[in-house]
C-alpha cells in the first residue's frame, strides 16, 4: 500500500460521490485547497485528525486514511517529466524560459542563496479579465542564504 | 551572432559597467524589471528603441542591438533541464511537486484548457518578514480552454 | 479508472463491434471525425451528452463514460517519444527538420509569438492524386502574440 | 564548410540586408517560401542555378553557393528535441497529443501504410479572423502502403 | 487486447506445437517467411484470410485472429533501443558505423532523397561458406527523391 | 588531430576537386566504393598504399593520410542516434521494426548466435524498377554461433 | 512465458531447495559453472538433455525447461544500465575507463579488429592474497579482423 | 590544460615519432604496458620520475608532464557510454549480459561484497589459437566485503 | 520473490504494528539503526539470526525471512535517479555541486584514490540548534588508493 | 567570461605555484577549506575582500577577481551526473543506495521536511585507522520541515 494506491482511490471516491476539491478541502479544515489537493495527491501530509476526516469523507479504508498522515513517500515520482500533459508542460516551460531570470532577479535583490520549495506556499486564483479571464498564482517561499562556513 | 553572443556581451557589460538590473530597465522603458531583464538574456524581445537604449548603455555594437528586437531564437536552450543551480532547480521542483494539484485545481476552476505561458506576465518581489524575508512570484497567464472544432 | 482504461474498452468495442471512427463521430455529435477519435483516445473531453451516447455506443459502464465528459488526465502520455510506430515518427521528423522554418516563417509574418495548440484545429481529408492518393492534414491555431507586462 | 556554417552566414546576411524569406523566396524562383526557407536553413536542396542566385542576393563565397546546390548533411541535427523553443515546442505537443489519432484515422481511410515526409509539401498561411487571426497549416504527404513480399 | 498479446501467444503456441516460422509461413500463403514472421510479430498486417489460418493453426481466439488483420498499434514499441540484445545490437551499430556512408552514396547515385522502408522488402538467405556459413540479407527499398514544392 | 578532422578534408577537398565516391574508390584498388567510403569517412583502415594514393588525390597532409592507415578511434562517434537524417533514420527504423524477426530467423536457420558486423561486408546497387527504382542493399555477415565454455 | 519468468523460477528454487551454483552446475554436466549460471540467468542455452536435468533439479513445469534449450530473447535487458548495484557497477566503470586502453593496446597487438563476445569464454576465480582475497576473472574472445571487401 | 589536452599531444607524439605504446611503457619504468598505457590516456597517475620521462620521451613541454604525475581529473569522461566503437562495446555488452552471472557468482564464493576496481589489475595478452589467435584479458580485484556497523 | 517484495512487505507490517526504526533496530542487535534499516530497505544483508528476528518482528513467512539474510540483488535500483522526492534530492545536489570539491580535497590530502562506499559507516542524529535543529551526517569510508601494476 | 573560466585558470595558477588548497585557504580567511575549495570551483561565494586575495594569490586579472564574489551561475554544470570519476561516483551511489535509508530515518526524527543543502557546511577529515586511513566526512543541514498553508 502506497500514497500511489490511495491518491487513485480519492480520485475514484470523488468522481464517484460528485464532490469538488473545494468541497473536500472545505471539510477538512483550516488550510488551503492547494494545501489540501496537493496532500491528496501526494504531495503533502495531513493531521490525524484531517486524515480521519478524509477517510470518512472519501470512503478510503483505515490504512488508507492513516497513510495520508504519513510523510509522502518519493513526491514527485507520479509527473513525467518534461510532463506530457500541455497544462503542466506550461510551467515546465516558464523554468525553461525564466530559469535564467530568476537566478538573476533573486540574485541581485537578495543575495546567493535560493527561494525556498519547502517554506513556502501558494495561492491559484481566477483574475476575471474582460479579454478572457486569467489564472493566477502567487507563490511565496522564504529567501534562505547559503552559508559560509 | 546569436542572441546567446549578446546575452554573453550584456552579462559582460553589466559587470564591467557595475550595472544592476533593476537600473538597467529603469533606463529602457517602461515594462518591468522582469520582462527587460528576459528580453537581455534571449527570452523576450524589445522595440527598436528599447534596442537601440540597450545598445547605448551596454557598449553592444549594431547587430548586437538590432537582435534584441528579434524574436529570440532558441528560447529556453540556454537552460539546462533538470537544471543543476539550486535556485532554478527548486521551480522545476515544484512542477514535478504540484504539477497534478495545478492541473486539478486549475481544471476544476475553469474547465479543460491550459494557462498561457504566451499572454502571461510575472512579478517578483520581496516580501519582509520577521522570520527571513520571502521571495514573492506572482503570475497571471491568460486561461486558453481546448477549442471543439 | 483512467483515460487509459477507457480508451482500451473503447478499442475492444470498436473491433468487436465493426465500427469506424467515422460512424462513432457520426452517431455522438456535430463536431469533426478528428476531434471525437481525439477524445475517445483520451485527448479531448466529450459534453455529458456525448459521453452517454458514447457509453451506450460502445458499452462502456457509467464510470467510463462519466470520465469522457472530464479533462483528460496526462494528455500525451500514452505515445511513445520518439516515436517508434513509422506513421507517428513522420510527423516527429517533420518537427525536426522543419522546426526552424517554421519559427522563421511564423515570426516573419506574425511577430513574435506562437500557433496555439489549444485554440486550434485540424482536419485530416484524402486528395486524389493520379500517381497516388495524399493525405492532406489542414491545422490552423490562433496566433498567440508575447505580451510585454 | 558544412549546411551548418552556411545557414549561419545565410541569417547574418538576410539581417545585415534587411532582408525578408519572402523576398529571398521571389528572387530565387517558382518553389514556394516554404521551400526555400527550408533549403536555407539546411532541409532542402536548391537547384545550381537558384544557388547561384542565393549566392550573389546573400553574400556567400562560391564554396558556401555549392553546397546548396548538395544533399543537406544531417537535417534536423540542428533542431533540438524536445524544442525549447515554445513556437516548434507546440508542433512537438501536437505530435505528442494527435499521433494515435492520426495513426487511427489514417489507417481507417487508406488501409495500413504512412503520410510520407519526403513526397510531401506544405503550406504556411495567414487566416484573417476577428478573433485573433490564425496561423494556417497545410501538409500534404503522398500516402505510401507497406509492401507485401 | 493488443498485438502484443497476439504476439505472446503465436510464441507460446509455436514452441508447444513445434513448428518453425518456415512451416508457418508456408501454410499461410505465397509471401515470404519474413514477411510472415514480421507480421505474427507485430510489424505487419496479415489478410483476414491468412489471419484466420494462422488463428487454427496457432490456436488463437477470434478476437486475436481478426487484430492480426489489422494494421498493427505501435510497429517498433517491443524492441529496446539500443538493443541489448547482441544479435539485433550488431545491426544498430551497422546504422551507426555505415550511417553516414549510406548517406553519401545513396545520394550520389540517386540525388537527394532516401531508401523507403514502408515500398520495402528483405529476404535472409544462408550462405555457404567453407570458412563458417553466413547470414546473407537483401533489403530492397523504393528510392524516394524530395519533392520541390 | 584525429580521423574526424581528416574526414571533414576529405569531404571539403572532394567537393573543391568535383570528385565522386566512384572515382576515388576507383583511384584507390581493388575494393568497394562502399568500404572505400566507410574508410574515407573513418568506419575502416586503409593499408598505407592506399593512404598514400588517397592523400595525394585529395590533398591530404602527410599526417592526415597516415590516420588513414590506422585504425579508426572511436567509429561511429559522429553518427547521431537515433538518427536525425531521413535517410540513416530509416534503417534504424528497419532495427527497430524487423529486430524481433531477425532474432527469430537467424535462430531458427542457424541456432544461437549472431550475424558477424566485422566479418561482413555490403554492397550497394541501384535496382531499376519501372516504378520507380530501387535502392538494393546486400549484407554478408559471418554466422557466429556462441561457444559452451 | 518468456527467459525472464524461468529465471525466477530457478531462483525461488534454488533458495527454496538450498542449492549453490556449483552444485547445480556439477548436476547438470561438463560445462563451467559460469557458463550453466549464464544459461540459467538467461545469457546461454543449454542442451536439451542439460534442460531437462535442470528441470528436474530445480522443479520446473516441462514448458520452462524447454525454453532453457531454447537461444535466449533478449539477452541483458533485465541489467539496468548503468547498473546500480555496486558489484555490477564496478564492471561498468572498468570499461569506461580503460576503454580507450583496450582499443590502443589490443589495435597494437592485433590490428583493426575487435575481440569476439560471442566466440568467449570466461573463469571467475578466488585468488587467496594475505591482504585479503582477490576476485579473479580470465577472459578469453577470439580477435576478429575488420575484413576488407 | 587537462589531461584531455595531454592525452591529444601524447596521441600525436606517438605517431609521429612511429613508438609503440610497448615500448613507451619499456622506457618509463616497471610497471606493465597497460599501467602506462591508461596513465599517458588519463586513467592512472605517474610518478614525478615517469612523467619526467614521458615528457622527454614525447616532447610534452613541462606542465603537461607535470599533470601525468598528478590524479586524472575525471576519469571516464572521454569514453562515450554506451560505448560507439565496436572494440569497446563488446565489454559494455559483457557488463549487460554477464552483469547478473558476476553477481551470483562472486556472491556464493566470497559472500555480500564487490570485486574493486581501484585495487585491481589487468593484463592483455596475445592466446595463440590455431583457429584464430585469442585476446586474453585477466582482471584481479580485491574482494570488498560490506561493513556492517 | 524479491528483496523489492519483502521491503513492501516490511512497511506494510511497521506501519500496521506502529513500530518505529528505531524500535526495529533495538529489537534486531547491535548495529546502528541506519545499518538495520537500509538492510530491511533492500541495501544491507541481515546474519541469519537477525532475518529471524526480524521475520518474527515484521510477520514475514519464512522464504521473505531468508531473503533478509542474502545479498540483496540490484541494490540502488528503486531510487529514481535523479530523485524526484525533495529530501533525497538534496542528497544529489550536493553530489553535483561538491563533486569537484571532494575530489581537489581528497586527492591534496591522501594521494589518488576513493573513498570506499563498501568498507563505509554512517550515522545520522540530530543536532540541536536554537535557530533550528540539523540533520547531521557523518561518513566515514576507507581511503582506497589506485594501485600500480 | 564566466565562472568555469576563472576556475580553469584557478587551477592552472595553483599547479604553476605549487600551492594546496589548504594553503589557499589560510590565505584567504576564518572560512573552512572546503568552503574555499567550493568557492574557487564555482559553488560558493567570496566576499569582495577575499576575492582580491584570491586574485593576487593566483594572478587572476581583475574581472576574475570580481567573478568569485559574484554568486555563482549555474552551480554543478561542470559535474557529470552520472559522475564518471571514480571518486565522485561514490557518492552518487550513496544517494541511490541510502536514499532511501535517509528520507526513513530523518522523517521518523523530524517529521516530514528535508535537511538543507543551502544552509549547510560539510567538513572533510583524515581518520586514522590501523587497517587504512578513512576519509571522513560530516554534514550538517537545517531541518526544513514543510509548512503547511
Amino acid at each position: 500500500m502506497t500514497r500511489v494506491d490511495v491518491t487513485e482511490h480519492v480520485l475514484d471516491a470523488k468522481r464517484r460521490l460528485g464532490l469538488t476539491w473545494k468541497a473536500i478541502a472545505a471539510a477538512l479544515g483550516d488550510a488551503s485547497p492547494v494545501f489540501y489537493t496537493a496532500a491528496l495527491l501526494g504531495h503533502q501530509m495531513l493531521t490525524v485528525d484531517e486524515a480521519k476526516k478524509a477517510g470518512t469523507l472519501l470512503d478510503l479504508d483505515e490504512e488508507m486514511a492513516l497513510l495520508l498522515a504519513e510523510p509522502p513517500e518519493e513526491r514527485g515520482a507520479t509527473q513525467m517529466m518534461p510532463p506530457s500533459d500541455p497544462l503542466v508542460y506550461r510551467f515546465y516551460e516558464l523554468v525553461q524560459g525564466y530559469g535564467p531570470t530568476w537566478k538573476q532577479l533573486i540574485n541581485e535583490e537578495f543575495g546567493d542563496g535560493i527561494m525556498s520549495a519547502i517554506d513556502f506556499n501558494m495561492q491559484i486564483e481566477r483574475e476575471p479579465d474582460p479579454k478572457g479571464d486569467r489564472v493566477k498564482i502567487t507563490m511565496s517561499g522564504k529567501f534562505l542564504p547559503y552559508k559560509r562556513f
